[in-house]
């Protein structure tokens, strides 16, 4: 059984390893023989520790790796300093009755639990209340029994540590580095409920940005749907609803990418406003646009996945039915009818120019995308990634609001294109990237612009305290 | 000659650094002034170090890094408790002869082989069996001279080190970290032989899901081949060859690229069934199965690299000489024969629904793709790896499986698209796809969902042992 | 108004931490209460550490975050052996003042510069003559305000560290790593000038690129402009200028590319030549070469974004006015002519041919970005690396070039398509990369790669010097 776990590693694209059979570091006590126990042994021995194990049933020795022995509790306990405790929360009651073999030890907390804030107190804060003489340490709870196992390359390596004994803290971050692992020191045990939460959280930080792009792709979905799809069937009785596999979503996605790319440098542009309007930096903002101002690089990235959508909606174009029907259709009536029409070089500029400003836009947003990343932003300087998110991002949104705008050409002033008296889509989707562009405008004025930098170096307006602090920020 | 190292680093991409003049950290001493030796020692001067060369030749003082020294090589060993090796594993006869003034010092065995287990033993056996009085330390083999000197920021900053005395192993951990490097403990010398063979490795994960991915390439290229312009040449005496370039490769790609994303998730179904039979998760897995389940993210990359060239192969479509040609002849031929084919509802819907579902199934599949870069998979949690890995993983897998179905719309029934009584390729390519879809719809069932969670966290049918255990992994 | 960091931390994408009431650190110490120092003071408070603030202002605690005391400079000086200086170099001079009150102390200098080399000496160096009796550690100033409060994952975690001080610098590297940050021991306080510097660079290794990138983008759009716009002007009185939108630009970008690839190459087979030619490796390159060595990737990465926007400047092609009124007009001439073009084998060859070759250069140049990658390049080894930057860096070279060829064509030949005796635009770029492949092909002829391979593993003709290196790089 213990042989699936080794097998899995020693061919895994870990770097296999050997169970050592000489220079041992320490020994590390493990209660508790489940899934999470095993891994973490299995991955200690190849690392280079002693492992005892400590069970209720000592004859399970089947269960635990290669290497490692299994005694009972109070037995194991005595083997180490260091105890790992790999079993459910639901289970330490037990463990109090352990109080006098348990003294003194530095205890692991590795568990989970199933909900957040499923219980009043933290398990860290549960164990060491049950145990008072103990040094309880919370950590490895966000690494998983599968990436101890696979070699901890494809999730995360992050292991959030805190506890109350700075000693026994540095120990267990020991072992965690040992273990190839990147442990992080959160502080006291009362950041253990936090530590337990984390893993159980799903993308927070994307959650704003998605419910705002879900409700924006909603509204402009069915704004297209009344003006494109039932305006047709009211006025006309014609069934155009076969717009709506590509041609709707076509339309929707880069209106609201649009929309989205203006909101991340809308907040920044808010937020100069109020600074600008306080004369001081040191005003706490509204809580929403904290919210917002946070969220701004998911917003950035959710914008950046509509316009790839965009891009490739508009590709095939040439290969739909729809399109090619239509074109034929025409080209047929003209040859009917014997007409020609005559190449225009107006129509050819108008055409090319809003494709290749749709280009560059789209190939500059892939770039902020990519700058993103978190490898890249890491092996760039603070100037560099501001230089990249902020003059790039400005640049993206004057590309991509001049392609919509002649996009729209002349259909801004023929009536055929208001269709119950609603404007093209379109043209409400330009509302808000224009208004960012006119008031950044606006903000870089000289005199704006200079009020602006002094406020964010710490300069007050009025301010009655002497500021002797240094800014890092511009 | 030194200088052009140093004017390397100097003009690098590295942070430049001058050598220092004071504040040295303790004296390093490396044997061997070879390519390798000179750049760690440069290196090592960088980041504060004294650096004394022992060579044979101790006029050759031009060869070695300024701010460095030359010795022979029992003076260059006296003036350091740490010795790097940089010599090659025929010379290290001559270390014997040292004996006496290497005895109680750290040796940093830095070699490579050319070959993977070259050598019955290890370098850095060989050389602790050479000289037992020392402590042998394998590191720093995996970096290159290259890096070194460009400042370590390109290729790989992860060192592997071994070795039996903890206390030299931390100081060469040290050292390894001030240079930049990200040192990993990997246990006892007996460690070092992988650790040797690890640079001599080339995509060794790869390895099995480039088989697969070729063999399924070979085999739906020659279906392709046999009843796309084999059958035309020998039944109507049509020269079809030209389809060989774009036509069929764009059969194959999509065609290898459902398969593999299937193969990716039936691997997990078959690990399930099995779980379920046996009604415990501590059984062993199969060899191949492990193999299989290891190189899942492997196969899902080639996947969608297949995809990626399914998507452009198919957007050039409208460029290509041959399609422009066949739709101006039926347009002419339309013209003449003075028909019009009336627009259909249906086949606008239909061909806009399976270009929709290809484009949002490509633009999942890129999502995955992007989750599997390092950097973006270690910035979530596992909970969140999993959600993106396995819930979009099958919406991807849905989209692509709908995507093909619809693009065969009626031809399954057609008896036309069945030449030689071959089915169509994508008909052939369904099978893994859907035949996986139907088991996780059957695997999902309460019941079965039930008993398989409760098997992967610990459960056992008919166990007889008492499992305290704690499962991370859900 | 300290509310408005912490509100920001707590709703953050870092992992949020309450204020820790228990279990301190060590006390830091902080002098200045401006925005750089209340950021690292509130991360500081966040680890666990107890955060004094030295200030001119004691009565200013509303600054300063919850859970940290303010003092004079003084008092506060005395409750730490470590000062951080987060003040601006020109309010250094008070400090002298305080010379008894800090003896001994860490100062930790992170102060910034507006300009490059904007003092004579490095600001902690400045700090070091002003208070001789205190080590200064140079730290802290490549991370901004901003960072720090919204958690440090988005702007780079690196900390360059340097100081005259080993045991002081240690203790500053700890604190570092205790708040998430990555500390990079530079050295003595000579670095200090360069860590300074750091901050204010603006993509220097991309300088170069760009340069050649933006050089050659010039001449080939001219050259276009000439032979595509003005000829036609000038012999027969066409106004093409609507080419200059996309048509230039898309032969502009595939020439620019694939001059700068070969560019990429052509670097290292200078390089192995004047290897030959000398005889040994150890022979300093001419200065010129060494830069262009150095920017190789940033050039192999700008080749990859014109290559990217020619993909899709080529995708669009039919959606174009210009195109898709061509094509009808040549259309309707058929008919009208009653003519038929019989569909041509060789031409179907062709055309697709030359499409394929460059879908497949694309490929392999959009892999070869993806390992350029931070976090991919460090996953792998050394030989892949190389395998993957060398190997298939000349595979998208052949194919990009053959891609160009191919599209030629016949055109090579016909005098039509040379204006005012000058070739098309792709038959001279066509120049570089094929005598980069013609050198190639000499150079890994065996006779000539074996030479070379001796001489990068440190072989040297005429040597007289006994050579008792290792070479970890072949």
């Amino acid at each position: 059984m213990e042989k699936d776990i080794e097998e899995m590693c020693d061919s895994s694209n870990c770097f296999p390893l050997r169970t050592m059979e000489s220079a041992k570091l320490e020994t590390v006590c493990i209660f508790g023989t489940g899934d999470f126990g095993r891994s973490l042994g299995l991955k200690l021995l190849q690392c280079g520790y002693s492992v005892v194990f400590g069970s209720r049933n000592v004859n399970s020795s089947n269960l635990i790796p290669k290497g490692a022995e299994i005694f009972g509790h109070v037995e194991a306990a005595k083997k180490s300093s260091i105890i790992i405790i790999a079993i459910h929360r639901e289970h330490y009651d037990f463990l109090s009755g352990l109080a006098d073999a348990l003294k003194g030890k530095v205890l692991v907390d590795v568990s989970n639990n199933l909900k957040i804030n499923q219980y009043p107190e933290s398990n860290a804060e549960y164990l060491a209340g049950l145990l008072p003489g103990c040094k309880v340490i919370k950590a490895f709870n966000t690494v998983s029994a599968w990436a101890l196992q696979s070699g901890t390359l494809d999730a995360s390596r992050q292991v959030f540590i805190c506890g109350d004994d700075n000693k026994a803290k540095e120990e267990v971050m020991e072992i965690a580095r040992c273990l190839g692992l990147m442990p992080l020191d959160q502080g006291s045990l009362l950041a253990a409920n936090d530590i337990e939460n984390y893993p159980l959280q799903l993308f927070p930080m994307w959650r704003l940005p998605c419910y705002i792009c879900a409700g924006f792709t909603v509204l402009i979905f069915l704004y297209c749907l009344i003006t494109e799809v039932f305006h047709p069937l009211a006025e006309k009785k014609e069934d155009t609803s076969y717009l709506i596999a590509i041609s709707i979503p076509n339309r929707v996605f880069p209106i609201v990418s649009l929309i989205l790319l203006a909101l991340v440098y809308l907040a920044g542009i808010i937020a100069a406003i109020i600074q600008l309007y306080k004369g001081t930096k040191y005003s706490r903002f509204p809580n929403w646009l904290d919210q917002w101002m946070l969220c701004r690089k998911q917003l950035g990235l959710t914008a950046l996945a509509y316009a790839f959508l965009h891009a490739i909606y508009t590709l095939v174009m040439p290969i739909r039915y729809y399109v090619r029907w239509w074109a034929d259709y025409y080209l047929v009536k003209q040859i009917k009818s014997n007409g020609t029409s005559s190449f225009s070089n107006y129509y050819a500029w108008l055409s090319d120019s809003y494709v290749a400003l749709g280009i560059l836009g789209f190939f500059f947003y892939v770039l902020l995308g990519i700058t993103s990343l978190p490898s890249v932003s890491n092996a760039v300087n603070w100037r560099e990634f501001r230089f990249v998110q902020s003059k790039l991002g400005y640049l993206t949104l004057v590309l991509c609001t001049a392609h919509t705008l002649v996009y729209g050409g002349d259909r801004f002033i023929y009536g055929a294109f208001y269709r119950w008296y609603l404007p093209p889509a379109f043209v409400v989707s330009l509302i808000i990237p224009c208004a960012v562009l006119v008031m950044k405008f606006i903000l870089i004025v000289p005199c704006l612009d200079q009020r602006i930098t002094k406020i964010r170096q710490g300069w007050e307006r009025k301010s009655k305290v002497v500021n002797n602090g240094s800014s890092n920020m511009q």
